[in-house]
């Protein structure tokens, strides 16, 4: 928590989401919940092209966030365009998500929480616009990645998780820079499963919220099951969102996050725990990033029950 | 357990090490099992250069397995001659490592395990110098290499375990080969840990092997200590050669398997588990390997023990 005007509790967060109806989960929590103000909305390719997920993010924000401004990458058909940081087009755009994060954080300094669940490529972008930004960020907390807890190391990949291997050079550029990261990857995500009877108790129990949620969660809860995972969806995006308002349900390792950017495993990420001691210079230079490593799974559902039926 | 002979139940290993009082320790627990068969013992670079790795396993051999021959990689300076696979120098040495291996194999056909638990040089130069004994070798059982069970990908840096590391070409070949492989990583043997006490009741009970063990433990342990290991040693290279007796007591994950070789992540281990269905074509070509992902410590420990005090 930290200051803000008149309400010294809230979370004043920018959702950068490429929805995606785990991001839509995730945006309803937030919408929802009392200790959030979300500023902006800004979206990202990943779960479908920029043009479905910028449509995807100006409905949700209809729907539950009407006020809050959605920003979007730039360039038309951003998968053709720009896939990787290295890619961009340098056109200036006013609507440009990188700028406006830059702009929300240079006018808010401090203040502003990075919350981001697709490709990290607007947040690479914002550094790259101003490289000062970083200093002027409250926090970023990213659902991303993979460090092996359980045994799984990705999901695109044997080696690499979805949001990491769509841009692995922008992932390694904001776990290095210079504010404070936290990170809820697979290793948490796929602890927490929202089952069918949890949705259909939310379905029943919580409202519009509630039936959106179920209604949404239809088809990726089919997909899921083609994956394998039972009776039910993982809360990857969501998990993020939980731990903006709720880090003491998480448990979280300390130490500099690299991201693999080449070969077979690009996107892996790879974190050198502040316990080992072992001399790693491409990780010793680079600042700590906090890695979410155990969650109360139970806890965190519990807590998206309780918001939406608020 | 295979055919040979007038004994049917042995297992007939050529023991690739590099002692190292790890590599001594199995190499003790080997020669006093009674279902084991040493075939051979080639050394390899690693825990030290080839001449101290072949010093030390001449002098293991000659107090522990006086008839079995011991066979070193070619070359006289081996890190600074050979150091990667991929600049072995080619000449003829009919003492080699790699030469001994091809030969035995192919002299038993479908009888020789070979038990790897140092660098996989000497494995790698054996099917490259010939192909088809792949086909004729019963198993590899390899020590090296870490899956992220614990949440540890690595001990020689962040992302990789030492003997993957020292020699990731090497690795890659060998858990791509067309022979059956058993990997015991740092997923297992960072959970067997021989304590202090242990080790004194093995000096205080099991004879000459106890007191051998006890005494060259005491620098070892003493290292790990340095490394934030409380009070005891990993069972390294000892839980591979356990598996090999007594695998019932391992829990493993079926999957093919690539050693990154290049970046910085050079060396990690990567399964794709076969219960994953996403197409991932630089594993999906590959031969399953059977990786450790669990293991009953205690009863490996007690089956060292009683090996030795028998």
């Amino acid at each position: 928590m930290h200051g803000h005007g008149n309400d010294m509790t809230k979370h004043r967060i920018i959702f950068d989401t490429d929805p995606g109806i785990d991001d839509a989960i995730a945006l309803v929590f937030q919408a929802r919940h009392p200790a959030i103000e979300l500023v902006g909305i800004t979206s990202v390719f990943g779960n479908a092209d920029i043009d479905t997920t910028t449509a995807n993010a100006r409905y949700l924000a209809s729907r539950f966030a009407p006020h809050v401004p959605v920003a979007h990458i730039h360039g038309k058909d951003a998968l053709g365009e720009i896939e990787r940081i290295g890619h961009v087009d340098k056109q200036e755009d006013g609507h440009a998500a990188h700028r406006f994060i830059v702009d929300t954080v240079r006018a808010n300094p401090g203040e502003i929480m990075l919350l981001a669940v697709g490709l990290l490529t607007n947040l690479a972008l914002a550094l790259k616009e101003g490289p000062g930004v970083a200093a002027l960020v409250h926090e970023v907390v990213v659902m991303g990645g993979a460090f092996g807890i359980h045994g799984v190391l990705g999901n695109a990949t044997p080696a690499t998780e979805a949001n990491t291997h769509g841009d692995p050079d922008a992932a390694d550029i904001v776990f290095g820079a210079p504010w404070k990261v936290s990170i809820a990857g697979l290793d948490v995500t796929h602890e927490t499963v929202m089952t069918r009877a949890f949705l259909a108790s939310l379905r029943d129990g919580a409202g519009d919220a509630g039936r959106f949620v179920w209604d949404v969660s239809r088809f990726y809860q089919g997909f899921h099951a083609d994956d394998g995972v039972p009776d039910g969806i993982y809360a990857h995006d969501y998990s993020a969102a939980a731990y903006v308002v709720a880090r003491d349900l998480f448990a979280t390792r300390r130490g500099p996050v690299r991201v693999l950017t080449d070969g077979i495993a690009a996107g892996l990420t790879i974190q050198k725990p502040d316990s080992m001691h072992t001399h790693a210079p491409d990780w010793d230079a680079r600042p700590d990033c906090e890695a979410c490593i155990g969650v109360d799974a139970d806890a965190v559902l519990d807590l998206f029950a309780n918001t939406l039926r608020n």
